[in-house]
């Protein structure tokens, strides 16, 4: 069982922000994502494209800004569940939660955090016969470690961004990558099309279009996928391959949380603006997934509603205390791993 | 007259962002600053020191972040009155506002913002007869333009950062400088106090310590001080200067705003946290002047709160219109400078 004093549902920008603040106040979190890695829509769906109203960066890549906030979380030493959905959710009788994925893993804070966006990313799956005999088997649709696919046989299907650049990827990794998609065109950044006709032109990926996988086999695990190429005529392929991966996009879902007992509306959680909590108390909802009275789901107001929910969690967490908030140039910030950083001192010092 | 959507009075990091934001609906601004610098507490009390919470900053010196607002806001042109203080606001028939400063400059707009921090930055004076006579008139609390020193007698009077580092910028500009501190120990920055040493060592500053500026003399404009050293015996000099700035630092105080019909609490503007607007119809405070239920007196707080506050101003100078939001990436940043930012755009390409 994983322990931890601020459970956070959503690794986006405000779940990862909201480790910061905690961490400010000594309090120690921990993630869960469905998706494989952390930064919600910004390192899932527009990672390469920049973001213009972040408060002092006339301009920042959405990937980037992600990768800043993990550097500067960094010190906190968050825990993550990655590539799992937080599914059910139960009170303890001393006010603590449990919260337990769909993979079973189990997590107890006495602090709920939902940082849950648009809601878990959820895959389009394609519509195949037998598929789930497959999954984690031989077909996935997401790529949570490139090292599973060292020197196997790939078929990506897809058209977007995802197929291309982990068709491009994989090239170097896969043994062999086939990429299939129902159209000649693809729809991605200019440099990705650009390089997979390269790889393509190479010879190190395969390109079959327009086409689609019209059927999986194998004994136990999948060792061939049928496509069905379909031009002038239609041309049956039999592609024997290790790994099917099925690129159709992420499409977020509320899902279970949505059955947890907290006050929906409009397919979010409605929260109280002094400190973000739910109508459940002690757990509070922040960022996209919440809604109120003026509600802008805009990753700046994640930030603000992340900060002041963590002073009312410490309230919760320490009744007894009363915490003085402490300016980060005054105070400095001292990290869980032993870290210190802080303003340089002024000095007091004669000149003669 | 100056004449602006919105006016926002305080030029402080939260004054500065809601610029943007307004920008983002075409509203157009206008700051007024008691400081002849924008940046607010930033820039006047900490610029070289690190800021750790900003959001997606692990560290930023608090100069660089105004810096950096006034990048991002440059698309949205800003009108400025600087150096001067709010202090009547008038509300006329049509629903606008007139806000006349201590210095006569009136500004019209249909929305007032105040983002004044912890109040009007007002210099601490010292106690001299006839100080009043010469202020404006060789007399000063703070550099708004270094070039009316040029080739000027200075005489700088204080210990802090403001009298080590005006000095010794000032060292290159003024015909003479000399710097009084009641002490001999100075309270600043390692390298700002080692520099004035070396720069006292080479005669391009003349110290004089400990010691206090105990007299003004001068017919129509300050022509020479009287400077009260204090050693073991007590030594009178005349100083024959052009120019005595007093930096013996400055100290907020809400002021005049204090007597705008505006619910006051804790020296502080209530607000609703629907869209930060105060008991008056179009007059909205947001920044560190506000307070609210779970206020925390944050830049990043500031930052959101603006961005509700505009929102809320631009339905209430359109309230036919009604705003659908588009996030920068996909919308692009259209500045009134006819300049436009945008995100590269995805391509529809074959490979073959
Ligand atoms: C194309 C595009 C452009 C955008 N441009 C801008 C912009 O310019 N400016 C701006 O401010 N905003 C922009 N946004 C919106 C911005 O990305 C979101 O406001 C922001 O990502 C919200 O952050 P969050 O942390 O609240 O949620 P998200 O980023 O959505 O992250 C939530 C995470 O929670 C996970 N999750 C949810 N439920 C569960 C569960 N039960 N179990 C496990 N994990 C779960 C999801 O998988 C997801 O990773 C844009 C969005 C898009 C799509
Ligand atoms: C040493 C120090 C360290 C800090 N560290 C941090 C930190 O680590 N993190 C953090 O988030 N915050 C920190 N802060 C606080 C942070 O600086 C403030 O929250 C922030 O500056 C508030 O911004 P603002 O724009 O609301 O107001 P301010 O920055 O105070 O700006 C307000 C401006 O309004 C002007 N003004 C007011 N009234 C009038 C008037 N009537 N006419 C004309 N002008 C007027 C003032 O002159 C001032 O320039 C720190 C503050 C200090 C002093």
């Amino acid at each position: 069982m994983i322990q931890t004093d601020i459970l956070i549902i959503g690794a986006g920008p405000t779940g990862l922000f909201a480790v910061f603040e905690a961490g400010l106040l000594q309090l120690k979190c921990h993630l869960i994502d469905a998706l494989p890695q952390p930064g919600g829509q910004c390192a899932e769906i527009y990672p390469k494209k920049p973001i213009y109203d972040i408060p002092g960066f006339p301009e920042v890549l959405a990937g980037d800004l992600v990768d800043n906030l993990m550097k500067q979380i960094e010190p906190f030493q968050p825990g993550f569940t990655l590539g799992e959905r937080a599914d059910t959710i139960e009170k303890l009788e001393d006010g603590s939660f449990i919260v337990t994925t769909n993979k079973g893993t189990q997590h107890k804070a006495p602090i709920v955090a939902i940082a849950g966006g648009l809601g878990s990313f959820e895959p389009r799956k394609p519509l195949l016969e037998n598929l789930k005999k497959y999954e984690d088997n031989g077909v996935s649709y997401m790529v949570k470690d490139p090292e599973v696919y060292r020197d196997k046989k790939v078929v990506i299907a897809g058209g977007g961004d995802s197929a291309l650049d982990w068709s491009i990827f994989l090239a170097d990794v896969a043994s062999e990558v086939t990429l299939v998609h129902r159209r000649n065109e693809f729809r991605g950044a200019l440099d990705s099309v650009e390089k997979v006709q390269q790889l393509k032109n190479k010879g190190k990926i395969n390109l079959i279009t327009p086409a689609e996988i019209e059927g999986l086999n194998g004994e136990d695990k999948l060792e061939s996928v049928l496509i069905r190429k379909k031009t002038t005529a239609i041309e049956d392929i039999t592609l024997e391959v290790d790994h099917f991966i099925a690129l159709f996009g992420l499409s977020p879902k509320l899902g279970p949380i949505g059955d947890w007992g907290l006050e929906i509306e409009k397919n979010a959680i409605k929260v109280d603006t002094f400190d973000y909590q739910t109508n459940v108390p002690g757990i509070y909802a922040i960022g996209d997934i919440n809604t109120y009275n003026g509600k802008l789901k805009l990753i700046l107001c994640g930030f603000h509603e992340a900060t002041l929910m963590c002073q009312s969690a410490y309230q919760r967490i320490f009744p007894d205390k009363k915490y003085v908030m402490k300016y980060t140039t005054v105070g400095g910030v001292t990290g869980f791993d032993g870290s210190k950083k802080e303003a340089p001192k002024a000095v007091v010092k004669a000149i003669d």
